[in-house]
């Protein structure tokens, strides 16, 4: 299990979600409250968007939580989108290219979740991938398989939502084909720099942690609220996604798994 | 606070006790159970007396959990004499030359503990450094000059014991001329190749843990036992170094505090 | 290009070659003399068989000529038969799973050369992996795919020079199927432990250099003369391969490509 | 010797000069022209001012031509007073806290040379700083030394020059007394924010290379022009210094050596 949170809203610095708050994501990176793992120290990544279309990205091996580099970054930049992820490695080798969030073009993506029985669709899944995002591949992770899956639906037009749930239904898919019994989870956060989407789903209902702060000019999502104070966070319900756009309410809408899917 | 142990006996593979036993230095370094700081993610380090005068060194920076190198090294190196050790930072930055051990020559040490308002006595602590110490300082830490002073007094002729007494008596004095109020803790291991000394001392009685294990061809000294089953440690005894030598029963004695500084 | 060396014989420290001759690997990670990069300075690797029945890894991403770890390693471990390669990368991701050599079970290898057009057949190429095979892969690297190729013709039946050659007429197939011009160029090292096999062969008769030096009790096989004295050195054919095994004479002989890759 | 680039004028993304440009620092990293040692791999650092008071620092120990997370800042971050440093290690470990440029408070220095005997006068060098800028210390280097003198001087009262001409005489009669034949060679950066200093100068007449380019609201200053086109690069003459000033001509000055040392 990782630790993620996704801004967007007036241009504000890194470090006030990412170091400065009470329960920021860099103390989550150590003292996690609510996942398995308390500790999240195989790596870590920045994202955000500047003047640029596409997003920068600084993503590292060291903890969080002792990188000084991290913490000037986030102390100099100043962003109306971005993300951060602190990541417990589970079996995939640490390499900078494993860490969250991921990036293609002026899209990014980050995730905690899992696919169960990754191995036994592995194979599968990135031959699902066609070329141009089979060769946009760095990593070796399963959540890069996923947000490379879900931008080729979008590259064929899908509604990123839609695409999500393409990509999803199709894993469900391969898992039920090769009698994976553990569970397909996915809390996750994907953007293009204007349109923020994040997702809380489970095919067991038991999808990761994530909360959402809607106040004027600022939209905070996150796996475990960033500050004690806490009334204004309230948490995105198991099987639905959020949408969060400038100068429009945060919506919450269902997961829309296909018929298909939602039948397995 | 950090994690340590060191074994003296037939040549095991380090994997033993590092990697592969129930209670692992590898396992304390995510869940430490008798400090403060279950985690120790800030670099970890191994020295190992192999068929060479002066020990190998491997230290870094990535937390010891998921470092494949490690593991490697561990699963292929045989030795009867070696440290590793588990790093929780305090402040100082870091960086390879900072974690434990430390080698100079034929010795090694690694140092578990504090000292209390270092800062205000760092610069007259590395000005009492004779020059060839003072040159062979790799790093920034405490840790690092007590080594080297217990080494200086060494050179000098004094036996180990009395020279870590000579450096500890030292050290509170500075303390005491700086009005320190905090606590000099001393939980740490120096050998030669041939000899293991581990000390448990602190000025007010709350030095970190340590424990030892004496069976036929095998000596462990650890901050916390490695395996569960546990008869066979017993604690040092707070104010007490512990003697390991081939082919001689390990001997407790109290630490020789000079009188001067006993009364301190 | 990178640079690598291979030794069997008399167990030897590996600093030996690695770090102390006159134009060791480690010298030739700065000032390679026979290939265009001279710097090698994207990562290193070193794999050894020691007592166990798997070959030691140990591999970073400093540069080999400042990696302290590197030469304290180098200088602790014998072995009989070890791989050291410097790594100058060539658009793949810098990370510690992308270093050569790389093992699996006991085998390992390490290559210095191209795949031309490369992303053209990546996909094809991964596919052809078995599925034990495809999990094995660790990192994204062309080399890694043409090592596990290899292993999975060898778990068929193959002898090791016709289970490469078979690769390389696959990979030259697809090659052709995707009109690539570019060149195949392939010097590798593979071993078990027991036998020795170095490769130096290319499709356009421009393979990276590879020499090799027989002494009683000591083969070594390097990209470089490791030393200048250099009568004993003599360089492996263009289109062969040489065989090296513990109390037999080295022996050279054709690359086995197959008639149907010949004819290409 | 290592290779630096300083920029002042309208903020510009720090890639312009550090990756993009024909003979840019990352270039240079791997291609130095004009110095000894064409390679400059023992790691980097940014630092650069925005809309902190105190500066941005970005540094680490893989070469930077193969650092992703180099490129991806230097393409986001925009700034009209930046610092870059690529890095060949002379015996100190290479460690980020010994990475340039390095900061205190508002101040940022870099450097590229040597002082001679360094080893013979490191003690009395470092005994000289004041409490403050004694704990200051983060790393090992010389040069953090020679910069946290100066600042020590500047906080006395000095303008910047003399401050840092102060600084290099006292070094330099440390060298007399300890009998030192080697040089002392300083090619240096220096700023608050506002103010940029940048010296060449040595005690043998064979101070590292320094050029500067001055263009309507674009002072650039490098060791080695970043690009071919080159006329309006001119050279900074040995023993001097320039003073860059937003709003102001650059100007050129002998270097305020103190008579004292002027006669040493």
């Amino acid at each position: 299990m990782c630790r993620f949170l996704a801004y967007q809203g007036e241009p504000i610095f890194l470090e006030t979600l990412v170091c400065a708050s009470e329960h920021s994501l860099v103390h989550q990176s150590l003292h996690a409250a609510e996942c398995k793992t308390a500790t999240n120290g195989d790596g870590f990544g920045i994202g955000w968007y500047g003047e640029r279309d596409i997003p920068g990205l600084f993503r590292d091996l060291r903890p969080a939580w002792s990188d000084e580099n991290l913490r000037s970054v986030c102390t100099q930049v100043r962003s109306g989108q971005f993300f951060a992820h602190v990541r417990a490695a589970t079996g995939t080798v640490t390499s900078r290219a494993n860490c969250h969030p991921f990036a293609h073009g002026r899209w990014m993506f980050m995730h905690n979740g899992q696919i169960g029985g990754y191995t036994q669709i592995k194979r599968r899944l990135e031959a699902a991938l066609p070329d141009e995002f089979y060769h946009a591949r760095q990593g070796t992770t399963d959540s890069e398989v996923l947000f490379l899956l879900a931008l080729a639906e979008i590259a064929k037009g899908s509604p990123p939502p839609e695409a999500v749930a393409a990509t999803l239904g199709f894993t469900k898919m391969l898992m039920r084909d090769a009698s994976v019994d553990e569970a397909l989870r996915f809390t996750a956060a994907l953007t293009d720099g204007e349109t923020l989407y994040c997702f809380r789903v489970a095919c067991d209902d038991r999808p990761a942690s994530l909360y959402f702060s809607e106040q004027p000019g600022a939209v905070t999502v996150a796996s475990e609220p960033v500050d004690r104070g806490g009334d204004h966070w309230q948490a995105v319900p198991r099987g639905a996604f959020i949408t969060v756009r400038r100068g429009t309410a945060t919506t919450v809408a269902p997961f829309p798994w296909a018929a298909e899917a939602v039948a397995a």
